[in-house]
Order: C-alpha cells, then sequence, then structure tokens
C-alpha cells in the first residue's frame, strides 16, 4: 500500500534530496510540504531556484492546517530545531507518525514528545544521523571493542575541513570505550621522534586525522590482536548517503507506538 | 582465582600452541595433558620435537584416568571428532567444564553432548571456529545485509589454495542471505567482455577470489548503497590468531549451563 | 606570464568542466571559445543551460576565423574525432600548441597530426586520458611487473556500468605484461567450486570487477611475493580529476617542438 | 649456466635465509661460506642450532683464502659494517662479484670501494634495503609528488616497535620532498581539538603512526587531488620479502662494471 508523505524544510539541501527520493520510490506519495515561505504555492512553483522536481504538490505555511487538511501517513521533518519541534509535537498530535532529521533538541522537548508519543501510542524516530553505513559501523565498532581491546581510528576528509579529529571519530571512540577494558594503545616505552606521529589519543585509543582534497569523509577503525586484524570502514560520498536512512525510518516508524532516538536504535 | 585446565591433543599444531598459551598466561594453570602416545611422561619429556615449552606437566593417555584424578575447572580438546567426543563426555561426566575446538561432530553427537550438559548442567562450547575476528566480521556482514543489501565479498589468499572461493566467504554470503531481500547484485544488462570478470555468484552474491604468494588468509565484505560504503575486513596472519578465542571461551563456559555451539553465540 | 588560451567545445561536460578550470587559474586567459553552434555569441549568453560561469568571451563557430583573428598560446580541444582532427590541424598551422582531450583518432590522422607539429616544431599533446593518477598508477604498475610477476587486479564501479572488465582494467593488464615474464597467476591445480571465482584472465593476470551502488571508479592493482605486497590504487570521484592533467599539459605543451601522444609520455 | 656463490654470514637471521634460499634456486650454487666461527667445518655441521639446510658446504673462517680457493661467481655479504668491508674489498680483488646487505659503511669506506670496483670493471651491489616492494613503492612516491603534492603518510606496525615514525616513513617523506613544490599539506586554518590528530609533520607533509597487536610492516602513501585519490601501500610479512632482493642483484650484478649504491638504482 503507497504510504502518504508529508515534508517539511523541501527547500533546504536535505529537504530538496528527500522530495527527489520520496517523488522516486513507487510505495511513497508526496501529498503535501511545510514551509514557511511559499504557503498556497506547488512545488512545481519554486523547483526552479531549488533544484526540486516539477511536482504539483500543495505547500502549506501553517503545519497545523497541513496536518488537518491532508491525510498522512508518516511525516518527515528536516527543518530546524524550534520549527521541528512544534511540527513534530502537531504531527503527533494528529497521529502522524514523524520521522526527524533535526538534530539539537533540548532534554526537555525529547522529553515532551517522548511523552506525547507514548501518550498517543504513535511512534516516532528522531535521527541526529541518518546514514545507515556510519551508525553500522559505530555499532559494530562498539561490539568489536568488547572482545578485542586493541584499537585505532584513521578517518580521513577533503582539505576543507578546519577541526581535527572529526565529530563521527570522537564519538565512535567514546562508544568503543564504554565497552572496552581499560588500556593504553601501543608499547608503554613507545616514543615519538616527531611530534604527534601517534595521533590523537582519547582514553588510550588514538585518532590520526587524514586531510586531502579529492576526498570526502571517509572512517577506517582498525582492531589488532596477536596474529589477526578487523577493520570496519565507511566511506561516504554524497547526501544520498541519508537518504535509505530516511527510508528505513518511514518503514520501521510504523511498527513503533513510542519515540526512539538514534538510527542506532531501531537497527537490530 | 587461578583456573585449572586439561589439554587434550598437546601435539598437535592447534593444541601446541594452547599449551603455551595457557602456560604464559597468569591465571591459568596447566594441570595435565591427554595424548594417546606418550602416556606417564611429562611434557617436558616431549618438548623437543614439537615446539612445547619444557613444562613438569603430567601426560595420561586414558582421559577417565587423567579426569578422575586431576580436579580441573575447564577442559580444551584440540583433537579429532572421535577422539574428541568421547573426551568431551567424559569430561561432562565429571563435572569439567569443556572447551572444543573440533569440528565435524555428527548431529547425534552433538545432541547426545547437548543433552549430557544441560542434565549435569555443566557450561560447554564447541566452537570449529576459534577467530575471534572472523566470526565478528560474519556476524556484522549478516545484521549490514538486512540494512544494505548490494554486497560482494573479496577473499585474497596464498597461492597454495587450491579450492576457490574459500568456505568462509561461502559461509558468510549464506549467513547474509539469510537477512537479506533476494536481490541480483549488478545491472541486469551487464556484460563480461572476459569471462568470470564478475566472479562467482550464490544468491545474487558475488564473491571474488585473490591468490597471490605473500598473502595469508584475508576477506573483505563490501556493501554499497548511494552516495555511501560500508566495508568489513578481518586479515589472519597466524595460529595466534585462534588463541584470543580459546581465552574467550575458557572464560565464558564457566557461567554457562548448556551446550553453546559457535562462538558468535557466545559474542553478545 | 599569463597564458591565453582557446578552447573547443565549451558545452561538453568536460569542457565545461574546463572553461570553469581556465576562469578559476589566475595564471589562464581565456580569451575565445570554439562551437559549432553560438557563435558570435558570448560564453555568458549561453550559460543558463550548460552550468558555464558567466564570462564575456566571444564565441566562434568558424575554427580558421578564430584562430586567425585571437591570438593564443594554447588550444584546448575537448570536441569529438572528426572536429577535433580539423581544429588540431588549424591550430598547428596557426602555431598554436593543442592540448587534445579526445580519444578516437585513426592511425593516418594521428601520423598527419605527427607531421605537421614537426614541420613547424609546435608542440602538441593528445591524451585519451586526463586523470593524472590513473596514468601514473599504470606506469607504476608496469614498472612494478618487472620485479614482482605475480599480479592480480580488481576493479569497482558503479553498478550501472554494463561492462565488465573495465577498459582501464584490461589496459593495465595489457602494459605490465609487455614487462612481465610470462607466468600463470595461482597454483597450477587450483580449482573453482564456484564458477568464476578466480575472476577473469589475461595472459595469466586474473581481473575481477565488482559492481556497487555508490561507487565511482577504483581500480588496485595488487602484487604479491613471498612475505610482502605491493598495491597501487587509484580512486576517481568525479570529472575535477581530469582538469588537473589538462592543466600540466598546458604547462609542458610549451617546451615541447613535436607531437606527443598519451599523457605517460609527458610524465617523467 | 649455474652460479656459484659464497655467502658470509650464515648464521644470521638474514644469513641463515640466504642460506635456504640459494639452496633451492635450481639456477644458484652454493660453494662455501664465510664464518669468523666454525671455520673448517661443514654447514650440516652448525644445522642443528641455526635452522640452517643439512648442506656439506665448506665453512672458511678466512675470507682471503675462502675467494683463493673457491672459484665463486658472486659473493654475498650479511654480516655487520666492519667485517662486511673487509670481506668486499677482498672479493673485489679477486674479481668475485659483491652483494652487501650490510648497512653502515662510513663515506671513506663506500668511496675506497667503489674505486676498487672501478679499477677493476668488477659490480658490486650495496643495498642497505633489499626489500623490493619497498623500494618500488619509495620511487613510485617520488615520482607521483611531482604532480600530486598533496600526500600524507600512514604507516602501521606491530606495538612492540618503539620509535614513531618509522624510518620507512620518514625517508620516503625525503624522497618526496625532492620532487614536491613547497606546500604546507591541510587547510591553513585547521585546527587540532586533540593534539596530534594531525600527525607527525616534515616540510609539510603528515605522517600518522599506527600501533597494533598482529600488525607487521605497512605504509600507505595517499595522494589526494581534486576527485581523485593515488595510493601506493606496501606490506611487508617477513624476511622472505628480502630474498627476492637478494636474487635481483645476483641477477644484476653481473651486468655491471662498477659499484651500485641502493636497490633503487637498479630498478629501471
Amino acid at each position: 500500500m503507497t504510504k502518504k508523505i508529508i515534508i517539511a524544510g523541501p527547500r533546504g539541501k536535505m529537504g530538496a534530496e528527500a522530495v527527489q527520493m520520496v517523488d522516486k520510490e513507487p510505495s511513497y506519495d508526496l501529498i503535501a510540504c511545510i514551509d514557511r515561505k511559499n504557503g498556497g504555492k506547488s512545488i512545481k512553483d519554486i523547483q526552479d531556484t531549488n533544484g526540486l522536481p516539477a511536482l504539483d504538490v500543495p505547500i502549506f505555511e501553517n503545519p497545523e492546517t497541513c496536518f488537518q487538511e491532508m491525510d498522512a501517513d508518516v511525516f518527515v521533518d528536516l527543518t530546524v530545531p524550534g520549527a521541528g519541534f512544534e511540527h513534530t509535537k502537531l504531527a503527533l498530535l494528529y497521529g502522524i507518525r514523524p520521522v526527524v532529521g533535526t538534530s539539537g533538541f533540548s532534554d526537555d522537548q525529547l522529553a515532551a514528545l517522548q511523552d506525547l508519543s507514548m501518550t498517543h501510542g504513535t511512534g516516532c524516530i528522531i535521527a541526529p544521523n541518518f546514514a545507515v553505513g556510519a551508525v553500522l559501523m559505530m555499532q559494530f565498532a562498539k561490539t568489536a571493542a568488547k572482545y578485542l581491546p586493541d584499537v585505532e581510528i584513521i578517518e580521513k576528509h577533503h582539505d576543507q575541513k578546519l577541526d581535527a579529529p572529526s565529530g563521527t571519530a570522537v564519538k565512535t571512540a567514546a562508544m568503543m570505550q564504554e565497552n572496552r577494558e581499560n588500556k593504553q594503545q601501543g608499547h608503554p616505552d613507545e616514543k615519538e621522534t616527531l611530534d604527534g606521529a601517534r595521533g590523537a589519543e582519547t582514553d588510550g585509543i588514538h585518532i590520526h586525522s587524514v586531510r586531502l582534497p579529492g576526498l570526502v569523509a571517509h572512517q577506517e577503525v582498525l582492531f589488532g590482536s596477536p596474529g589477526q586484524g578487523l577493520t570496519i570502514k565507511h566511506d561516504s560520498y554524497n547526501r544520498a548517503s541519508f537518504m535509505e536512512g530516511v527510508k528505513l525510518c518511514i518503514r520501521k516508524v510504523e511498527d513503533l507506538d513510542r519515540l526512539v532516538y538514534g538510527l542506532e536504535n531501531i537497527l537490530d
């Protein structure tokens, strides 16, 4: 059966990508968009300047009117925390299951949405990272760290990235640390003859950041143990990677009767 | 507390490696070996020809006498299916927890050992593959195949290997297939201008076998999805890799009150 | 000193990329384009529909008029063999050094251009592949094959590619074969338990073709020898990679007094 | 035609490996060894304690006597600088071509050997590193650095290695720097939020050192450029890797009439 979908934020990068994805997927039906500009227009009216397809899909400026008038199965929010919170609350009130890519909600906001979701028995997924491959990499790394405590991370990005190490690398190390016995990686007497050779260190795990033109976003988690090595690698090339995660959430949110935070908690 | 351990098969490659490992581990105490030759001798009497350390550890020819006389916590069997079955049965009867690396038991033998283990409430682990990294690779591949159905396998071995693809590659494909939607990998109209370019195929999953001198045993499982890739790689360099698995089993078997088959089922 | 450049084929994918590259490079000056449509217009007149920058650069329909009127240092041709041959001949006659990305010239055409280049002492580069990294990979593979005759190729492309193996893989194998002792790779008695596992074979070199969504164009050449391995890998992400080669040719063509075919022959 | 070979240093790790290699190679004939202990014995007399094969090959304590009495084609020296220098000088005087794996000769010693080699027209190779793959990696990296100046090095070793970065990594960086335009790798405003994330730096080239159990000795040189990447990787598993280099030198030294220093100078 076709799923009727509403998207908020169609002019943003992620939102525009989602409009295209929903349009292409035969089992999805895009029935409306929410956009604080362009109310009363249709997607085809604003497609010129935003890389959107020429779809005859109505745009609502007022989310409540949208949820009232349009009978949707799933609501996909790709806006910003302020608007995203209001949209999600309303969708839950109207019994439309939200899939929310906005990150940066406060703890209070999350608690409020959790209550609302539970009370109405309406499933809801909030996912700060929709890249299924990246989330799997982190989950696998966390599991492997239980059995193979010797581990280092190499992350590689384009040379326009300013910060090193990447947020994903630091988060991966933190997740592994939850599962890993305390261990200082490398020989206790090792010595850097050039400063920084052994990389950054957090909880005894070393992180190495490579920056080169041509690269996009890549990470390898390398485990070593006598006689063997295990490597988990993720390569991210473009935003298309997030759409698989959005689709997964649209599929999974239907079976939920409460709010789930983080893609990792729907990957079983 | 020190764990008292008996090893069967000390002259085999795996067995000799296990004797060395147990000898080095401070919390383990090797109290006896079982060997159908050399009964009445000590490990130090046979160390010359087998790369064994010079340990004053008694060797028993009769397993029952061994289990009667020596008060052990764990029994490690690294022999062959026939002897392995008899040893494991006896160990269970004497309440000594078996860790068995022998593969090739029949279904009847496994069922008998399962019954015995359950009846006595004595934990037992039978593991055809002790390489923790390889088992994790297969588990992760199986999980990832649920979310990323486009996948190919590259396995690389030394050029003295006769069969292609490797047993591990075929097993990995089968495990992924349990979780994966049916999908023919590659373009439906793809064409080999040189036969075999797209590799072997099983259930729509392609497997590529590289054979080169210098290599040992390596496998990569490559998942692709629009805009991203996820790779899980295992490198096996030597038999030392199996000893981490043996240690893990020795640790885990104590908390079990039944038989577990396969390392994957004690990795949680 | 600024180099004055003419580009033919500004509406093609490579041509449009070249227009942008020349526009951004401070030491280059784009003085004209040749386009069989749009004569008399300016690049800014056609930029809307072709992703071209809004440059006030004249477009000529007639190449001879262009070469006569515009005093250029280098002529970059990114058209098709028919037009490309005529353009290059004319540029040589007018003493403007051609850098030609068109492939598919006949032997007669190449011979004619070689004569013309030599007679006029005007340098000319014809490069079927402008990707410096790919050309270096092939050159290095050719050299390594002299010393390490055991070699296999893995090439990986997106799953919309129809042919396997890739042209680059076949060419790399042929180049290695020039330098390599005759050798059948793998064990003489090896056996495929699944057809195609050992890949395609040409001159005893095995080629494996992986096809996955998310990939672009990647190739690894793997050499093995007792106790060691050498791998040469090229990753191609987008057409930007060709522009480094175009720039290299623009720089090198000035020092030439004859025609050079293939980027590999200006990499020393 | 069979080559008659003398080896000095048969009890050392490299020497013992060379004795085995020469013994196995059908076109080589090991006719004598030089060893400051064990003069007058045969290799089979000392094989027990040194992993040597049981060969009836005479051992000389005095190198001059050896070169006088034995009519050899090639002399392979795998000893230490002091003895190595004396041996090589004598071999050149007796017209036997030396292949010397000893490193650490002084400039004066090298000059003296160069003179002697030239005067007698007797070829001689001195190679501090016999690993053909590693030498090719460094040569290729040096060439690529001319065209792709953005480069970083990742070297990976077992966790018993004390120094970071490895000597090979530092040497590779220095070789690339000879060919590379001056360039600070990475964004000018990049910032380490954890110290050392961007690795060590020499001449603007970043080097990252990974240390994990299970690893042996591995290095990757990664070049990046808009839209593409080129990677050159060497994996070293054991000393067998050096024997290919020794064989190459034995073959090449015959065509030389002077001294060549470094394997890279006989790889053309």
